[in-house]
């Protein structure tokens, strides 16, 4: 069985592994205050050509969304996302659970835009009962999306500007930035993030971490009290320098970045293929993830030597389904896999 | 002014203000467990001819939705509800804030049918990431629903049958039930309901108490604790005992019903007179919340002389409006419109 | 059966009902802001000398507490309140229900001392872990108490200061506040309160009204957002003008404080006949609630003609328990339990 | 600098971090279905003699404690807490973001008593305002506790007595459960506490894995809905068979138990050189935990060389700290410790 179903079926890159064993008999003190998490934050905000940031690591995605935005919303208000965006659809109502609601808005490709949220704040403020309705005070935005697809640079400027426009908080989630920043198609970069963003994170779980997530908040004035949040979440890890020592390792020399850009030229491929074979797509996605629209037919012969995750039922005889590349994967798994199709769906 | 913006603008119904002051120098219990209270209780389950029914009164609609749903959810449970739900839309996230996640799902003429409460109920149990997804557990109806539209006992067997199904708990919201019962085109009664639902309330707010909502289980074992969490949410009122003097009174020999009759009638009279007249409906409504489609040059004219709500702009010149009717209108309030509309519609 | 039990026993002061009466039929706008919410506010600015504070009316107690603190706090944070308080065991966890924890700290005779916040702040923002422990943010007091005490002028500037070095928000429970204010050791006075406090109501519905506690911040910065709080909480009335027209005409020329001028009195009554019987007290009440500890078998007699409240019991043979005068105790139900206790304990 | 603070400054034994490696890039199942967490559940129920069992796996304490209380109680419900536990005062108001009271109340050396607790549920129930109150519904307690001392048999057995009486849940955080079991003084074993606790952990973060808890439900029907519960709070690991690796590694031979044995033994010598020295004790503790009580000219010279947490302040010379053994001390780190101390105490 060869898996293709997510990001996250094998553990840590050797070299990140190799540097927790390295560190393993320091005595490091507790809750991300290491001078692991210090060296990660610093690179950081390097990276990030963002002094005045706060870094702070979480342990997964949900936790990290759910956190961050019982953070920084009042009680009364909630947090636009597309309708298929993760907090909306595939996190248990983690978002609610902190009492917000989640504005859910039609997206375009997976993604919101910057019209759609415009209109929605301008019918909110303006609608006489306006007290009676849950006031959006965040956009969440993930890149790449739930289907793969990235923000533009214009597309962010513009959604920025609807956030200021509104005094809405704009919040990345970025379970996947190394794919979306490895992308082809892509025009954004850290520094750009880390200003057009109030708050983002750069995702390590599926990018080749044992796990980890890190938030960086464009100032400090916006973490205030975020600690003490993580805690309450109980998001705050014990050993928290593993966050930082992993983080340090993947982005002290790029390595983050190769593995990202090494997986999104498998996902092309795969993606080259699938065009070669005449196979449509659900969407067209420059990233990791790619979403053929297959037979029924062939997916339950692949099925018997493949993983895969079923997206979307087409009609009676096809369904979309997802396939995942990332740091992990090997090229030749890809190749056979891609023999195999040409003979199923040829 | 004449006021058809909602059907709470006006106080009680003088006999229910008589038995207030009447009533006044007694000295109850407080908390809802007074004389009044029980009256009250027994006269509803004589109605309902459920003498098992657990009867509690609260203040209002929202804290009646809130609180029965947050009683009867467990943390990763969610309410289906139709998107233009009371729950989904117009009580600033009080179901989110107990942490509950409102499933919004496509409505007709503002109605969940079964049919869509059985799909996505089926999606859900079906997909492979359903322990990611906030399950449904509950579905939320409200008769006569916010566009005045009413469920026919066909509509509540099949909805009944699907909750089954899935074992959900069906809650219909009852703020305005009486103008529902009051309808022509009614089939519906009360035993029914308390036969249908795990719950529901008969609403007092807009149908002539200073306020009210009179919750009923089918069962007790449905209300386990529910007095605490009233207490909880901050809805149990010291002075409980008004909420019970005033449902007995109105329950007592039928004037609820006969208020109602006489709202609903006006509100026919309305509609017919827009039908006359070649107004438009956004939704026809055979309850006390009429939806012409006018002209926005005819409703800046009656503006002037008349309140009602903006519902919905249709396009450049045309505009959704909501008229009520509601136990408190005059006869001579309603002609004096219609013949100003003629006028100006004309 | 004369009922001491609690100060919540009947409807409202006549002159209340007949106001809600007469104003009966106007048609007003909903959820308080009609002309008589704005006519009340009116006249509590005044009454207040605070031309800026921002007033807004819920129902109850309970709502008014969690729905305060809840918009004041930031969700890490708690309050800090007696180990008596209302807010700490009489409230069904209201305000953890909104999150938020109760620090509860040792009172003296009810009240919290500013020696006892210092101390506990300065603990916390000392303590290496305090990301780690929930933060002080608020404190809570009620005026009078829950055992009639009630703080001084100096005592509330004390707290205050500490308020200030801490950056605590000072929060007064005002419930019983007329009956705080009418008593003969009370040096406070409203426009005193409207300063030295950042939020506090100003008790309804056991000073005569059917219901209602009209809170006040002591500027409209630290009251945004309130209303979309009310409604979320379920506690904006739909016909919210019923308490602004219970509030102005209770105070718009002083009932409400003469009606808890009388009801101290009797209060004082009650506690000269105690002392004069030698009955101890639990507790120094210079207000509307007296504490005495009576043998038990004197109660069990006073029980088949009385009601009270059972607090404490003080060793074998004998109990605290409560007894309560309000707006609507008649003098002569006074001298005729006083009579009756002189038999029963001689 | 050696570090006494805390049982958490290492990362993990070096088979457990061997193991990781060697698994790393096996493709596994996420969420915590794979095989490894299966195998080790396995072998968590064999070591319980529970075949009945439902283990879930989450990563730290504080995640776990308020999951697993969130998920057992209803809204209204509160969980009975010595004063002293952690989630009383160390975890940042978790369980009261998930809208519980703790109900905090006196402990004896750290513990909860039976009768402490019965006195408690007998006050609550027999309350006449006990609708107002927060039900106890859940009894918290840490084996070993937060002063490092332990739990008898017996003293188990009268709690669990008490929760049958009372109908409440007896949860048992074992954070550091390895170093009570490994205690000379324990009579506990994991069979037993898998019949005595509705539900207890086995600590892992802080017994030499890099992070996690195996919680332990006596029988499946308590854990309904507990991974949706897991999911929603941010605590559903992506690549879950990391803990399930770590798991399986430590429990498989007995390791776990080894590494507490060795890490008890060393805290028995630091106490047994404390009482040599005439070093007075602020608990007596039989873990890994010692709190001596030190001069603090002699913990300031300390503190240059070792590193260990300050408990409380006893009068003006003299304070209570904390040292900590765990599986990863060395013994030559004792003896250099102890050797100090001796000359600065001496």
């Amino acid at each position: 069985m060869i898996r293709f179903n997510n990001d996250y079926s094998e553990g840590a890159h050797p070299r990140v592994l190799a540097k927790i064993s390295e560190t393993n008999f320091e005595q490091n003190d507790g809750y991300g205050v290491d001078r692991h998490c210090e060296a990660a934050r610093a690179i950081i905000r390097g990276l990030c050509e963002a002094p005045e940031a706060e870094v702070q690591f979480l342990v997964g995605g949900t936790q990290a969304n759910a956190t961050i935005l019982s953070a920084l919303l009042k009680p009364y208000q909630g947090v636009v996302s597309a309708e298929t965006g993760h907090i909306a659809v595939h996190e248990s109502g983690a978002v609610e659970a902190t009492g917000h609601k989640v504005l859910a808005l039609p997206g375009v490709n997976g993604k919101l835009t910057a019209e759609t949220v415009d209109a929605f704040c301008s019918g909110y403020f303006a609608d006489e009962t306006a007290e009676h309705m849950v006031m959006p005070a965040a956009v969440y935005i993930s890149n790449p999306s739930e289907f793969g697809t990235i923000y533009s640079r214009a597309e962010l400027e513009a959604l920025r500007a609807v956030c200021d426009r509104w005094k809405l908080v704009l919040f990345l989630d970025g379970a996947r930035l190394g794919y979306g920043l490895a992308s082809p198609e892509n025009d954004l970069d850290l520094p750009f993030l880390a200003r057009v963003c109030d708050v983002f994170y750069i995702g390590g779980t599926k990018q080749g971490l044992l796990m980890g997530e890190a938030v960086v908040f464009r100032d400090a004035s916006l973490a205030r009290g975020f600690r003490n949040m993580m805690k309450r979440a109980g998001g705050m890890l014990a050993k928290g320098w593993l966050l930082g020592v992993q983080f340090e390792e993947m982005l002290r020399d790029g390595l983050y970045f190769d593995l990202a850009k090494e997986a999104v030229r498998l996902a092309m491929r795969l993606r080259g293929a699938f065009a070669e074979m005449g196979v449509p797509m659900l969407m067209e996605s420059p990233t990791n993830q790619q979403f053929p629209i297959l037979p029924n037919a062939a997916l339950d012969i692949l099925r018997a030597e493949f993983s895969f995750s079923t997206i979307q039922k087409i009609d009676e005889g096809r369904t979309a389904v997802r396939f995942c590349t990332s740091w992990a994967t090997r090229a030749e798994d890809v190749e056979t896999f891609i023999a195999r199709v040409r003979e199923v769906v040829g």
